[in-house]
């Protein structure tokens, strides 16, 4: 008996999820649902049908659980609530600020159709929430940080991309490892935006383009550069797509803190991850997830959850027993 | 209303826990108790009593989680057993082999009384373990490297001292760069018990001791030091004082592991730990999952339990809803 799965979108993250069920031997791809014409859809499994997304409630019987592979700024807003109603859903909303709000729709739909749903899984939110969450805990009298990179951001990449004159561009951000070895020493500094994280950019502009106004625009953007050092690099066509076709990121959460009756002694917990490809590791934890809340529904829970919800021992294949006496 | 916290056993576990309270505010330190004499036991709170172990049924009623630090060879097996029917315990045992057998008697007895028993807990069992669990589910085409160190081992250290001519001595635990390097990297290497560790000792001989001899029944010690290389150092018991009277500790959970529709991509997932105070930290892990045990006892939870089953919220002060918005 497999848990049957549906994906419903499918971009880098869809296929990301296509591929992790593959590696899940309890796991079964049921049906891929997209808003394109399913014709044009072509999946790597090849005895798995692509369906139209207004097909999907034939399928409310046939599937476990439904993982979103949509977007945080339109797509998961809309239809995490909705499809909560009628399955047992997981998506990777990743818009921070806008957690709660989206945490309350989806709950209050989840629990309507007495549903389980999953939201903000993936590696931040998701594995570094956790190690934010775990650490914050155990070390009370800390602090913690956040680093990402170095990785591609599609946000910035994507900004770049808007620029007169620019033909396509890869944005990298990078930890500045004068900051992470402060904070990995037990200091706890206070750091500004640019003293944390610095940004590379590979850019590939038009014949003839201003390239010296190209820079100048990308590091006066505010919000997305005008904080940070930046670093430029024009380069051909050829070279972006030889050198900087991954998908590539990571990042570490540190906390230090103190013990002792007079704060005597200082800890560092470090977490860390480096990531080939991003949309497949979100991919794998969110699969992970998956797994989880297929045992919750199961065992009768009802409405939303979030990482912090769920036990761990939900994520493995394994039994308890087994997970006490292998991984214990 | 706070946590209302018993302590079983002053050593340096039970000050650990003693002085991490002190850093909770939602917790309070009520009584310790002791197998010693207890007008002997000098605690760090001047307001609190210390108690005869035999004692402790008349505490039934006025505390919350009782905390056992007792030792796993002879103490825990018989006392987390015996206390879980009268109270919600929590304990770190940390016999590897043994937990399987440990679990079971817990259940039973937490059953009987109605309560809840937290076992293992600490940073290896528990933060460790944690880890290999969140990393197998979310890499299962992968495998995980346990390192421990740089950091003081007591069963080393007190078989060093159990031989003829030694004073006292200290033995220091410590990974190989190379074999952390290697698998930083992503691969996957078989590693001899050499290849991940090697062991430091530093030895206070007595005046006229044969050092040759110590030294040699060092590095031979099967179990302990055989299967390792070894360093011995003879020092002074001032330089020993001086500058190895710290307990600490740490060390590596590393995972690797591809995804990938043909295993093209591979990741990397590092959890660390820089300790200064091995029983400090490993008490501050434990005052965590205490309050946890406290939430799960009065939603009506019943039976042993370990840090593979507990909701990461409950290790919490905080809300769920401040934790959706300030750590997800």
């Amino acid at each position: 008996m497999s848990i049957k799965v549906g994906i419903v979108g499918y971009g880098n993250l869809g296929r990301g999820i296509e591929c992790s069920i593959n590696q899940n031997e309890d796991m079964e791809l049921v049906a891929v649902f997209t808003r394109r014409n399913p014709a044009t859809v072509k999946i790597l499994h090849k005895n798995v049908g692509v369906y139209h997304i207004d097909d999907i409630l034939r399928f409310k019987d046939k599937i476990d659980v439904l993982i979103l592979c949509g977007g945080s700024a339109t797509d998961l807003p809309v239809q995490t609530p909705a499809l909560a109603k009628d399955f047992t859903v997981i998506d990777s909303f990743d818009t921070h600020a806008k957690i709660p709000e989206h945490f309350e729709k989806v709950d209050a739909a989840a629990k309507q159709g007495g549903n389980v749903a999953v939201i903000s899984c993936g590696w931040d939110p998701g594995m570094f929430s956790l190690n934010r969450l775990y650490a914050s805990a155990v070390l009370p009298n800390g602090k913690d940080y956040t680093f990402w990179g170095k990785g591609v951001s599609q946000g910035h990449s994507d900004a770049i991309r808007r620029i007169e004159g620019v033909l396509d561009a890869k944005q990298y951000t990078i930890p500045i490892i004068e900051a992470l070895d402060a904070v990995r020493s037990g200091e706890t500094p206070e750091f500004t935006t640019r003293e944390k994280h610095l940004r590379e950019c590979f850019v590939v502009a038009e014949d003839g383009a201003d390239k010296e106004k190209i820079e100048e625009q990308i590091k006066t953007m505010p919000n997305y550069f005008a904080d940070y050092n930046t670093i430029v690099h024009f380069i051909s066509l050829e070279e972006l797509h030889a050198n900087h076709s991954g998908i590539p990121h990571g990042g570490f959460v540190i906390r230090s803190g103190k013990t002792g009756w007079e704060n005597e002694n200082t800890h560092v917990i470090e977490y860390s991850l480096k990531l080939d490809s991003n949309p497949e590791f979100t991919a794998s934890v969110i699969v992970a997830y998956a797994r989880a809340a297929y045992k919750m529904k199961n065992e009768g829970a009802v409405g939303c959850k979030t990482v912090f919800d769920i036990p761990p021992a939900y994520l493995s294949p394994k039994s308890p027993e087994e997970l006490r006496k292998e991984l214990l």
